[in-house]
């Protein structure tokens, strides 16, 4: 934990926040707990600065909370991601948020098994559970927005076009490609990155994504995890 | 599994391939297992090719092998890992491998806890099994050589001059620094890459890589698990 990440909801009327339950047992571990000591700290939807324990018992700790900085910029990156395994789909989303991704759009294609949409993984309290764990690590407070859609094609045609900002580039990840990540893209502009299941999108996928205005991108011969696939294209579309 | 990865005591007098136990059951799930079916392969420390399934039972699967191309080239950068926790241990390993590095170097830094270094995941087949997992998803053959060094000082100031590639640039990661990633600067030439533990080198730690020659750089704001951290350098360094 590289923030202590407070919910609006713990601040007191008197100004104090107080946590309780696993943000306190790590703290125990983290600052050694002792009245008077500061940690970076942060508001969900908020801005960044330092936190002064001001007490701590067996059940709660409560702080003083001095906001300093605004939270680091999002990444300019829109991304659409086929519906990893369950155990692949808390890691593609960790990935996605230490980046900085505010939006994140998972979807059903041919190699995606119909049970992962059953996952338990999938319910809002457990992926609210990984993005905040996932801010914390990379000192952000900005949430961000997951969406799902089980319509490959409707999803690539229809709200694509819809949820891509004025102006943006769209690439999908694709081995076969001739093309390399444009590195830094998202610097100079808005980014839509499709990423495929694992095995790739299927010939009749690839055609929809080229005439929704998708350009094929590889990341070279070697094929990564998704969730390190994720964060290198990320990464090069951050161009640091 | 990207590749089966074939080991040279699998191979018969007769040129036939013989494996059994993980690779099988894994087999019989990737390539539906029936005689006739080709799958993507390759010889540790040999060629990529194809492998035709002859036979297969409950014990053991034979194929016929054919050698076709060169493995993909490694990347040209030397990795320094302070050690990381057990679990992220493997993680590292991972990461580094499916991205193509063939040396890494890890090391003691004031920030690793001193049980690190009594984990069984350190044993050579404990760790010869995550290199091989991390070959079979990248596609390569080439096993990477592992060091490990137990004093950090010792090692920045005799060793690392010794196992520098001549003409080599070095640079450690520092999340206070102002110099970004030299992208795709492993295309251009050797790299030394030195990686500090989780919290970072501290003060002293960072003179000495100073005084050793290396640059300090920086990822950005955003403060990435250690395998995440460790893709994206190599990622920029690797400019792909």
């Amino acid at each position: 934990m590289n923030l202590l990440l407070f919910e609006p909801e713990d601040f007191m009327p008197d100004g104090r926040a107080v946590i309780s339950g696993r943000r306190l047992r790590q703290l125990r571990d983290v600052i050694k707990a002792s009245p008077g000591k500061f940690c970076k700290a942060g508001v969900i939807g908020g801005k960044l600065g330092a936190a002064e324990l001001l007490a701590i018992d067996d059940e709660t700790a409560a702080f003083r909370f001095e906001a300093r900085q605004e939270p680091p910029p999002p990444l300019n990156v829109t991304l659409l991601c086929a519906l990893p395994r369950p155990l692949t789909f808390a890691k593609v989303i960790h990935s996605a948020v230490t980046c900085g991704v505010k939006n994140i759009h998972f979807f059903h294609s041919a190699k995606v098994e119909k049970s992962y949409w059953q996952s338990s993984r999938l319910a809002p309290e457990a992926i609210r559970e990984e993005v905040v764990l996932a801010l914390e690590q990379c000192a952000d407070t900005v949430m961000p927005e997951l969406f799902f859609h089980r319509r490959f094609r409707t999803f690539v045609e229809d709200e694509v076009p819809k949820l891509a900002p004025e102006g943006a580039i769209g690439i999908f990840g694709s081995p076969g490609a001739s093309e390399r990540v444009p590195i830094g893209a998202a610097r100079r502009g808005p980014v839509v990155l499709a990423v495929g299941p694992e095995g790739g999108f299927n010939e009749f996928e690839e055609g929809l994504w080229k005439e929704a205005g998708f350009q094929a991108v590889t990341l070279g011969r070697r094929i990564l995890r998704s969730e390190f696939a994720v964060n290198s294209l990320l990464t090069l579309l951050g161009g640091c």
